[in-house]
């Protein structure tokens, strides 16, 4: 039955002329009623849960409306406490970012899903492997299980999220087959997906995978361990300045760098407390706020992208 | 092959005269070689594991002397950081608390074992119960099977435990078949279990339940919420004071009060940050180590009652 499912959706994928499709049809600024060269943008702060350092940081970062959107780890210890925020603010942009990996070294997660039903997700103590090398076989079992348990953690604790990406870019990284679990999960659920047509050329599976109705983000801009500390408002600024139309996610990371969040990272400096804290302070400042109008972006959600779509 | 294993073990503790014995040989404090009236104390910091500033604190207070044993909570997102401290510090005293709930409500834990192996340990979420109430079944197998987890898992990150207790007091004040667990995983993985005889009055199974050589710890004191917090140092002042001959375990909770701790425990004030900062501040403090002076009380490890037995 299973079988004959995927077959049927391989078959859809390959009849369904999945390229010419977008420029067929009105682009999502036209949907949302903006100009076809409009510049809109996400910005949004990925690990949510992670920490209650993240937590903290990314609530007052989208209180303040320096930043729009967000997606929530299930695994994480501090899931309950943005659970209990995202209920009282349904408002608030939030996705889930399936994780399938705890990277850190002093504090760790493992799976939702019962450990023994995802064995290839687990290291020798249970947690969730520290990182997949090129000799880690995921079992495509194991990784629909852990996500599907990820989501209905979520939603039994009240949250309805408005799209679904993931944790470290695994499901859409690791091979076509993790990929369409994303897909097939995210299809079932009635819920978008991070995916970004940039990524198409690399990982021409991607584009392979998607339904005709699925949202693509033209653009992704991230920061990463390239950029020196003192250059982070440049990069940031110049990524701004050279913003493309269409839609561009800015995917970001914040966290206020304290004991806790510096003892979570501090095996290694990226994706640590001080970049999550110099990632706080470009999005809560007065030159991000200004930039964004002097070039006159604008700023969507997912929960827009969603209904335009 | 097992329940002849629980039968055999359930004839010696009927054949072995429990009562008596104590009386008939030397004290812990003579095998210490100490007098028999001596004063012997451990200092006893409970929930290792729990938060980073569980963590930070009780290092602080071991290398500081003011605290001389501790016992971690293996379950907990904290655990990697104190299996990793206690892996480099095989001096420390630490025993493991062995965990069964989760009692927060905005962070949270959930078992060692596959959950789904453990189903009356969790809710329906997949963690750790917040509580258990007169209607709450816990299956002996699933208390068993979770235990013997946490020890697999400290065994296997290279802790060499010197003492087994029970977080919230849940194997002692259950009834008859969790103590047991406790009992018989302890004799089998051959580490001392704390107990104490002052609880044998309320619950007569403690004492039935023991074997011959176990240890018994004559006095516990521990600070309740009907202490107000500016009576915290004389509370504590009474209670060393007063101590009796034998050995005591103050049974204590340390950690910083910082923004994570605090989060983690907003829920009420019990055994919160302000409450743990406060044991933390009592014991670090001079009039603590004056008191002891002043008294003669000898501090004692779970290690060296070990050895001694």
């Amino acid at each position: 039955m299973r079988r004959k499912h995927v077959f049927v959706l391989l078959l859809m994928i390959a009849l369904s002329p999945a390229a010419p499709r977008a420029q067929s049809r009105k682009s999502i600024a036209e949907k949302l009623g903006f100009a076809s060269d409009a510049k809109l943008l996400i910005v949004h702060a990925d690990d949510v849960g992670m920490t209650h350092a993240v937590n903290a940081a990314t609530i007052k970062a989208l209180e303040s409306g320096s930043v729009n959107s967000a997606s929530i780890m299930v695994p994480c210890p501090w899931f309950p406490e943005i659970a209990d925020y995202a209920k009282t603010h349904t408002d608030a942009d939030f996705g889930l970012h399936l994780t399938l990996t705890a990277e850190r070294v002093y504090y760790r997660w493992g799976p939702v899903a019962p450990r023994d039903q995802v064995p290839s997700l687990v290291d020798e103590n249970g947690y969730f492997r520290h990182d997949w090398t090129a000799g880690t076989h995921i079992e495509r079992r194991d990784a629909e299980r852990e996500i599907r348990a990820q989501i209905e953690r979520a939603y039994a604790m009240g949250i309805r999220p408005t799209h679904l990406d993931s944790h470290q870019y695994r499901l859409y990284q690791t091979g076509k087959e993790l990929f369409d679990v994303l897909v097939r999960v995210a299809h079932e659920k009635r819920v978008p997906f991070f995916v970004v047509r940039e990524w198409f050329a690399d990982h021409p599976y991607l584009e392979a995978g998607l339904g005709p109705d699925d949202i693509v983000i033209d653009h992704t801009v991230t920061i990463d361990p390239g950029v020196p500390p003192e250059k982070w408002a440049e990069f940031y600024g110049t990524a701004i300045r050279n913003l493309q139309p269409g839609v561009t996610e800015f995917v970001i990371h914040v966290a206020f760098a304290d004991e806790e969040m510096k003892a979570a990272t501090r095996e290694r400096d990226t994706w640590g407390a001080a970049w999550r804290q110099r990632d706080f302070d470009f999005f809560s400042g007065a030159q991000f706020r200004e930039l964004l109008q002097q070039e006159k972006i604008h700023l969507v959600t997912w929960r827009q992208l969603s209904h335009a779509q």
